[in-house]
């Protein structure tokens, strides 16, 4: 007997049939014994177009009313599943974000949680009700709503299995586990059994859309084990686990567990800023206080006294962060600005990285041999990141997937 | 400068179009200098296609949840409705049910409002905002959403107009103001200026949609004036007042208001019970118990030591009361069970009745005289009501304004 937290996501409840059939999926869970709190996105296209009717009056009006009007997207989903719990026997409760007090700061639209008073839920559970929760949305301290960002159901799985101590949570989706890439772009993707917590952050925040990056984080902080699986397909699905050493003993031969890429960042370069310490910050500072995220940072050792800075930042926060960025450039006295959105980032994402010298240059030298052009570099223990145009992004993945060989299965 | 309550419809509401025409009716107003509560309902029909969707699942479902879906529908306008007065320059929030602490009771889809917290808005109001609050829906005592019933947004405005000790409570809606009939019945019907609030209630608790009964209550009980005006055609409305004087002296001549009728209702006779003392509570004890409200109730002296009981009821709770009914009726030894659900009930409306006799006798000729049979008879110092079956309808109600000169404008 466990208790395990189920996440399903829009797919799932696309439908009054889909939520029917989760329902049934839930109730055999609980048949086995198990203790469970269900944690549902909107119905799939609901979030956008509640988004696309408020941007509709204002594209950039208050995000406070943004969240107000998108969180109704899983108040609809959680009653609808609740009541299809209740039909098949299943004593079932629905509850929004507040109504649990999920508490998160006040950053509308891409809040982060603070909070969970988990009394009531255990409560329901001791009185043998599933308890459905939604996912994606929270209330700050002003009592407003709030949204946790796109993919943030999965954070609200997560978050909750931690405060419940749950066994396991698992993340119900239209996909029936992790690949070493993404099968659309690359028909030979294999799905992989296990993956560590490290490389799934790799993997889900270098744009492999399986699973939200903060409820990984989350996933690997609290230690709560992670598993991605279909809601359609029976399977084992993936297990992300924190120890490397489940992995199978086979790390030596996995030195590439995956390829992720991102269509959504742009890039912008200040050139010609003075090479002096403190330079970054001077740039970061302003872009942060937009409340812009980074992702890629790069500056290169200039030939004077001056150098290239360069970052990308998510393509919907492009606009702002030109804004920003030309003022800085007039301000800091650089020699002037260069953008582009035509670009794509692809990675390699593997622990066993760690332990081998070879596989950077194995991988340039892959990508130049098809005429590829690098833009950016980035590194880190257990990836590589290059930024390319992106119409090599399918060239470029499956050239790396054959290169690293990810299509043969390692036992 | 006034404080006024506003409150719109859910056709006010209907696209995006309708809800900046909303928002620039509002900004005229505060633009005179007015301060101004915005009280809406959802998209029309928005509402019904919720609670379709849930019902697709289990027609008797949780009530609970129902409140939980159905209530989305004005989170929704409360935030566009307030991206579209930001947009004119007008300082907006939106606030949902539990956001302005509207406590209510625990009857689902029928909650009663119980306190609401005037201190958020009214600190909102002298920072120059315009709070914009969903209609429809409160918060329990357990933390539920719930919601008040068909046309509570119209309550929800009255009740802020109470808590807010407004000046006026103005109900914009999609006709000009209250008819002395349904003009789609009776072409001829003609706007009143004026009406009490005491006609007004017997108006709009016979089945006149222009108000919800309950508003009306609240209304006369806080004193509150309510002025019922059209959203799309400037102009005076109908304002509902206490005073009768204030009619214009015109009370003898104003005999009769209106003419209110309701399909909604299903009759139920228990034939041939007991006639002895405590029948009656025997009788709507259980009906009461089952949460289900009766309208009109009429008991006949019987010829022989039984009588025959009948009441009506919500044509959506004549399921529910026809299981009850059969019940009682073996329990009592009653001699059997009638029920009917073509009927129609139509009634004559209006404070001069009072000093006036003989208003019976003209209603009941002028049907005789068209051949209309009367089911049930119920009369109040102020209304005459009949009971007849449905196909009669447009029939009666034309002969009852014609012979009651109601289409002669009174001056």
């Amino acid at each position: 007997m466990a208790l395990i937290v189920q996440k399903y996501g829009g797919t799932s409840m696309g439908s009054v049939e889909r939520i029917e059939h989760v329902a049934s999926k839930v109730a055999s869970w609980r048949a086995k014994g198990h203790r469970v709190v269900v944690v549902v996105s909107a119905m799939s296209g609901e979030t956008d177009r509640l988004l696309k009717l408020a941007k509709s009056i204002d594209p950039r009006g208050s995000e406070r009313e943004f969240d107000q009007i998108a969180s109704t997207g899983e108040q609809v989903t959680i009653g609808l599943l609740a009541l299809a719990l209740n039909k098949v026997g299943v004593p079932s409760k629905s509850y929004t974000g507040w109504q649990v007090a999920l508490r998160t700061d006040s950053a509308h639209m891409k809040a982060r949680i603070q909070a969970i008073d988990s009394e009531r839920l255990l409560a329901d559970l001791d009185a043998g009700i599933v308890p459905v929760v939604a996912g994606f949305q929270g209330i700050d301290d002003t009592g407003a709503i709030t949204t946790l960002g796109r993919g943030g159901s999965d954070t609200t799985g997560v978050a909750l299995a931690a405060a419940l101590k749950a066994d396991e949570c698992q993340i119900y989706t239209d996909v029936d586990g992790v690949y070493t890439t993404d099968p659309r772009v690359e028909p030979k993707a294999r799905r992989l059994d296990r993956i560590t917590f490290e490389e799934m952050l790799e993997m889900a925040s270098l744009g492999s859309k399986v699973l939200q990056i903060r409820s990984v984080e989350f996933a690997g902080k609290y230690k709560v084990p992670l598993r991605v699986v279909s809601t359609f397909v029976d399977g084992p699905g993936t297990l992300i686990t924190l120890d490397e050493d489940s992995l199978g003993g086979n790390v030596e031969d996995a030195l590439i567990s995956g390829i992720a890429f991102n269509r959504d960042e742009a890039q912008l370069t200040i050139a010609g800023v003075p090479d002096r310490p403190g330079i970054a910050a001077a740039i970061l500072g302003p872009v942060g206080d937009a409340n812009i995220e980074v992702d890629m940072i790069v500056q290169n050792v200039g030939a004077d006294a001056s150098t290239d800075f360069t970052f990308t930042v998510h393509k919907n926060d492009y606009d702002r962060a030109s804004d920003v960025v030309k003022a800085l450039a007039v301000e800091l006295g650089a020699k002037g600005v260069r953008t582009a959105t035509d670009i794509v980032k692809v990675s390699l994402v593997g622990v066993g990285m760690r332990s081998h010298a070879g596989i950077a240059s194995k991988m340039f030298k892959a990508l130049a041999a098809e005429g590829i052009n690098i833009r950016m570099i980035s590194t880190s223990e257990i990836k590589i990141s290059v930024v390319i145009e992106d119409k090599y992004l399918e060239l470029a993945v499956r050239t790396l997937h054959r290169a690293f060989e990810l299509d043969q299965a390692k036992s």
